[in-house]
């Protein structure tokens, strides 16, 4: 049998695919830039058809089945992706059916988060843990739940969809139509629109100076705070304080062994980290609960090798 | 092999004992007062020996196992239980072993609700469900999370305290120390607590009378909005408001197939259910998700037919 899967990261910047090996080698990864806004669907899946095939001529071995991962709303029985928001036209689209006729061999969709669930309990911070909750915090808030060694996703696939779970109800309105999701209060984008308020609010010089006449980003935010800017520092920590909130509720729900955590905004650090784990440890319950919180090692590969890891997962899946 | 549980629900109010089929017939069902504060704690394991011992000699066959649930955090691997609020003296106590002793027969120890989750799926309107979380609402908010027919405990036997999910970061202090915990919001002591302010404030005349010197309770409150009270009614309505947003998180969180609900604010019937829905539904990402919600129809049999299917569970684990 080979030992050897294609993987793909489809993030809202790169799509990114690579050969993985059983053990979590990443070999030959090759990232292009995600399609503009102008590319129609059909480009988009050729495009990802001829990279997914570039990498697969590149293996030592016949890679035994491919798995992208994309964030957005996901059917992975059916290899369906529901809503993509990133990606042009990837809506109620069939993903799995055409690459697998082109590259010949079974192809898996997975959510992105929920893959990467999966990737830290195979490769990553969360190996051997019986239970594992995986968030990743980036320009979204995505999540996905491993038990027992096997992704868990609920009635429809959407399980571990974390960035949706209220917070506070007068919160900010999120993009899913609800008011003070985790997602609307400390993702990026929910950091880039606070630093667009704080600019407009004239009230921080500093931060305005950094932007220029760009759109914000949390980062610009994180710089300003850096730099001294005292109510950036404030905007941050407050995200922080509400992701703690949110780790502590998912704890008490939950319980799990380890919670993982992955993505850019972790670039951040101490600033964010400081006030999340403060609330987080305040509102477990049962601080013997034991649930052990440790960041990714996985960097940008984390992605791949959690697309990997489905991969490995379903096609042993199938052959029984 | 013997086809009968002893099963035993320690709730606020009664004790309850009856024999249990793995069909799920309750037979000989015994209910005692939950002793007072005066009582010590090795008076109260007496008195469990003493009503289990009863009602295990009734039994036609030899009982397999027996299961005790009760309310508070339970250490089940160990038989322990580390607090249960309602019990006087029960406090970091080994239950299952002297109780086991006496009774003969192996004894396990169970947290109420978690029980009730599995009793949900092996008796109830969980049934067949794939994943199924249980949450009970009463004086407290306890929660169970079962997967594919096993109970799903985390990592010390902690998860499923959906109580404890921060609704609310400025709500009223919680029990557990935290502010805006669902509990604190939608629980039976959390709607006593708003008619004892409504009292207080002046405003509320017709549940002034209705509760006259007493301590108020949930039921006042729904007694005084059935009568035209419309603050009553606005409490009641606000707690199912929270309740749907806690349980629209949980969708978006766990997915499971099946929520089936239990517990004696249930009475209340639309005035809560009827804003509690609409808020799941608005929140709940995905329609398409697909997750159920059920009333519980095990009625007073629910804590029993859960700590019978945590008997037979368990019992028939320790076979293998």
């Amino acid at each position: 049998m080979s030992r050897i899967v294609v993987a793909a990261d489809f993030g809202g910047t790169f799509l990114r695919a690579a050969l993985v090996t059983a053990e979590g080698s990443v070999l030959g990864r090759r990232d292009v830039r995600t399609p503009t806004s102008e590319v129609p669907a059909e480009k988009t899946i050729a495009g990802v058809i001829g990279l997914l095939a570039s990498v697969a001529q590149g293996s030592p071995d016949r890679p035994v089945a491919a798995c992208i991962g994309t964030a957005g709303i996901v059917d992975s029985h059916a290899g369906k992706v529901i809503v993509a928001a990133h990606i042009p036209g990837f809506r109620n689209l069939q993903l799995a059916d055409p690459v697998s006729q082109k590259l010949g061999m079974p192809v898996y969709v997975e959510n992105d988060a929920s893959a990467s669930a999966l990737g830290e309990a195979k490769y990553g911070a969360g190996r051997g843990a019986s239970s594992l909750l995986h968030v990743s915090l980036g320009t979204g808030i995505g999540g996905g739940l491993v038990i027992e060694g096997k992704l868990y996703r609920g009635a429809k696939g959407l399980a571990g969809e974390v960035g949706h779970m209220i917070i506070d109800p007068a919160g900010p309105r999120c993009a899913c139509g609800s008011r003070g999701c985790l997602e609307s209060m400390a993702s990026g984008a929910a950091l880039a629109e606070r630093a667009r308020k704080l600019i407009e609010s004239g009230r921080a010089p500093m931060l305005q100076e950094i932007v220029g006449y760009r759109e914000p980003t949390s980062n610009d935010l994180f710089t300003a705070a850096q730099r001294g800017d005292k109510l950036s520092e404030a905007e941050i920590r407050h995200a922080g304080h509400v992701l703690g909130l949110a780790l502590g509720s998912l704890i008490n729900i939950l319980n799990p062994e380890v919670i993982t955590l992955s993505g850019g905004l972790l670039a951040i650090g101490e600033m964010l980290l400081d006030p999340m784990r403060k609330a987080m440890y305040s509102l477990a319950y049962g601080p013997a609960g034991g649930t052990i919180v440790r960041l990714s090692e996985l960097g940008d590969n984390g992605g791949l090798l959690g697309a990997a890891a489905v991969a490995f997962s379903r096609a042993a899946e199938e052959r029984h």
